[in-house]
């Protein structure tokens, strides 16, 4: 387990659910890609409604069929391994938002007990 | 589509799920809204517990015929374009918070295939 | 209702939905906790995907079963509320992640009717 503490990176990626990436859900294809290149961790969240570049309104509520709900992707990480891994990532991303914001990394890690 | 690029502005607005205006979801009301008002994209989460101003805690586990469950709209847009959708906004919510964050755009479009 | 205006913190506590405290989810634990603490407000969010610092993947897709997803904890408040539950919390999280962000709140309150 890498250390992180003080002042690191919070990166936020804003896709749909319905977004595919090599036959898979891109999200899926995005945290299987920051496994591998070992980020310290990721979340991913879905939405219950909302719209992106492509200005559709997608609402589970509306739009009960729907299944391309807002993702959020979020990471947080050391400045040296965002910049490694943005050019990986950004590529598989096509219709979305990527954002970068300064974080203060409080606690990390798995305490022994 | 708008461009979308370098520093901006994260708005977050935190509401209840069964808080209301003009007879339909204060959340479903305020994406409406945005999406009139051309904002770059919105993204609406709905949490598993918590609680607010009134400090009453909704809890999906502990209330489960509770359908006061905590919403978070986010925005992401320019400044001036921040400024001009919380004049419309803040009025709309009565119980709740809202917060401004700086962000760094880096990615943010539809991509031509 | 305490007033809560102007640069604010916002911290986030991430943790996964199977860990445990006294006997009860940590995260209603913490929820519980920030209540009794009086925190101006807490949002709990699950997310459907994604690994932490044990660097496992816990996908709601992929592992069926799993009741592992990660939970995020926010709260927005002020510097002084934040340090002073601060080490109340970090103690009861043993496999996480803890950050703050600054936060400009641009409205917090139950508007009188």
């Amino acid at each position: 387990m890498n250390e992180l503490k003080g002042e690191q990176i919070l990166l936020r990626i804003f896709i749909g659910e319905s977004d595919k990436h090599s036959g898979m859900p891109l999200y899926e294809s995005i945290v299987h890609t920051l496994h591998r290149e070992k980020t310290s961790g990721v979340t991913v969240l879905r939405g219950i409604s909302g719209f992106g570049p492509k200005s559709l309104v997608h609402t589970s509520h509306i739009l009960r069929l729907s299944q391309d709900l807002p993702i959020i992707i979020e990471i947080v990480d050391t400045p040296d391994n965002i910049d490694r891994i943005l050019p990986i990532i950004e590529p598989m991303v096509e219709d979305g938002l990527i954002t970068k914001e300064n974080v203060q990394v409080v606690y990390y890690g798995v305490k022994n007990r």
